[in-house]
């Protein structure tokens, strides 16, 4: 796949997820009559559905990253270019910021925001590395076994992940920086973020490493591995 | 397949999927005690469970349009004969008229109504091209890499849809037609339909000429995309 | 596969079917908070999953029937020995009131109960015959063409008809003996059986019909159909 | 695979599992208003999802048990040699209770707790006797037929569990005694664990005894069972 193409799948990919996760929280919170739980699984539902759905129609095109840690854990993993990883990114968080500048037009927001919903310590911090290092699990679990499996797994760690986490799972730097600038459901006061990033960084790092271990490169000739063994 | 099945397919379709969308409407508003979000919930969820199944068994006979925009991007991409089309039409919006009405008598409401929800402004019309934008997408996307993953990725997509665009996602003329013939909880006033249409119809457009791009047709001797490459 | 091991999954099958159908309803309704939308969801959910896994589980096995008219459906399709129905018929009636007794043991609640839920009218009539009618084109459509989704989709299937109806959908004689005997959030009283039973009986023939002229079988030396043509 | 690595799969897998369960009882608990039904709904959903992958990608590892009791019935099917069946336990068990810390660590409650939500009784004794028994007709009936289906049946029928199982469906030894040592949602005071395990352990065995005639070993030259026959 050309270059441009796959930019193009990044930045409409991460534009369509955080229209979603952004314009969710907004008509759940808008309809939940103040009860946080409905609220948060009127969130949830369409979060992780979306991405079930962009991963299967951009997977093929740009392998579906929409997220800066899974870019690099790739690059770590040799399996994309390094020269390539700053153009996954600036789309990344381009489509990120576009998509909620989309929610915020759709639900006739003034454009331009900047959250207020403080998220900051401890708690929220190992959660966020939890998130992140759990998330890749998933994706290189995923490849090494049951390929075509990726999208429904990304879908359904997510699901899960909005409620075992005390932060409700961000577990990517593009969509913490795009919910920084939407004082809706899905904020995340600016004094917060990079907090949550370098928790990110650090689980997913430890994921990549943790994945090269548990689940190894098939050398040529080996059988390819069953999907429910022993 | 012959023509007879073929529109008796779509009338089929799109009769049971306004059945659902305009039943579950009626019957999560009846009995959610004036939630909005636990109503909209009740009526997200079996839309897109339906869907899924609708594209399942009627997706091999007539390739499970049940929405004019698609059968439109269909011709356009050169991958219906025009002359067909009439048909498809005549049955999408029939059959979804009739699904309504079996709506109505299935909860012994009055066949005939007109709805009386007003369902304007620019953050609905721009919801409804974005709705319908994504819908051509994912239907493109899949079938270009994912084919079997169709009758899933529609009904994972709509579910999100329902929450994160403003206007809940009718993304379909026939689908909008049928609501405005129900004044109950899907409904939409008919002095916003022809609006809601031309927005539907920009956004399909602009995602069949996109997707032309970015899931070019094979060509003969080329290898079949990877689900998730890289 | 041998006869007993048949009327054994068919038992076993019934049998689980209604204690997630009566028990969930059961803690549901506790749970609710008198809220009769969030029970009718929790009732569903666990409806439409455990319907996935008795499928995948027992079909290999018996066909995972369940329900007298599927059963008799697929004898007037000559895809069962008419000999072998009565062992179907009885399995399933035994199975589904073994399965109710269960969810009234589990919840401590009487063995035996009369359920006192009037579910009668035109209306609730017309719905079952609906209910049926669809959930047997899911059946024969899915086994003409996506046979290994037989049990997603009948499990989506239910999922939605529980809404999109207004009797919720039974759909299934056996089903509806055994919720006569649950004086639950699931029952219905003994004089609304009959009528039940009557419209699904006409709801599922009008379904086969249909189905053998929709989804006729190939015929040697055909190509197979694929999922989504055109 | 090198026992390490299966032993990793399931440390990580039940910590997953257990940082789930508890992680979002606490998070459904704290936002839902006093709603049993929301709350238990919200705990559902995030249990479901997170088995689908765990076992998806840790299925290939170890054959992702996470439960002494499948651990056992592989054992007693000779599907898993008895020496290996010691690590898995402790793998297990030692997952399960990191993965409750990992929850209390996350939502900044007390590290160390003991559970006071008393679940005792011959109805919820009978309950983890029919979950566990539908855990592993669940994963034997799989097994047999619908291999790839593992992680999204085992998800579905847990999903099911939660509701129709007057106890909410542990059916686990090692989750028992990890929910032992929480005092929040999902907690059970100890003093009614060992009777939880005598009825799961009671439920495994009969399915497994049953599984052993209902789903019989191919023969070499047997043709393979079709997911849905007749």
């Amino acid at each position: 796949m050309s270059l441009p193409r796959r930019a193009a799948a990044e930045f409409l990919g991460s534009a369509f997820l955080l229209a979603t996760v952004i314009g969710s929280g907004i008509m759940a919170a808008r309809l939940a009559g103040g009860n946080g739980a409905l609220a948060l699984l009127c969130n949830t539902i369409p979060t992780g559905a979306i991405l079930v759905v962009l991963i299967l129609i951009f997977g093929p095109v740009s392998g579906a990253h929409f997220n800066p840690v899974v870019t690099l854990a790739f690059v770590l993993r040799r399996a994309l270019p390094l020269g390539i990883a700053p153009v996954y990114l600036v789309a990344q968080l381009a489509g990120a910021v576009v998509g909620a500048f989309a929610a915020h037009l759709m639900f006739e927001l003034p454009l331009l925001q900047v959250a207020s919903t403080v998220r900051v310590g401890a708690g929220q911090w190992l959660a966020e590395a939890i998130a992140a290092f759990g998330l890749l699990l998933t994706i290189f679990g995923c490849r090494a076994a049951a390929r075509d499996a990726v999208p429904y797994a990304v879908g359904l760690y997510i699901t899960a992940a909005y409620w075992f986490t005390a932060s409700t799972s961000f577990a990517n730097p593009a969509v913490t920086v795009a919910r920084a600038l939407s004082d809706t459901f899905a904020g995340i006061a600016p004094a917060g973020v990079a907090a949550f990033i370098v928790a990110q960084c650090a689980g997913a790092l430890a994921a990549t490493l943790l994945a090269t271990w548990l689940w190894p490169r098939p050398r040529a000739g080996d059988a390819p591995p069953a999907l429910t063994p022993t």
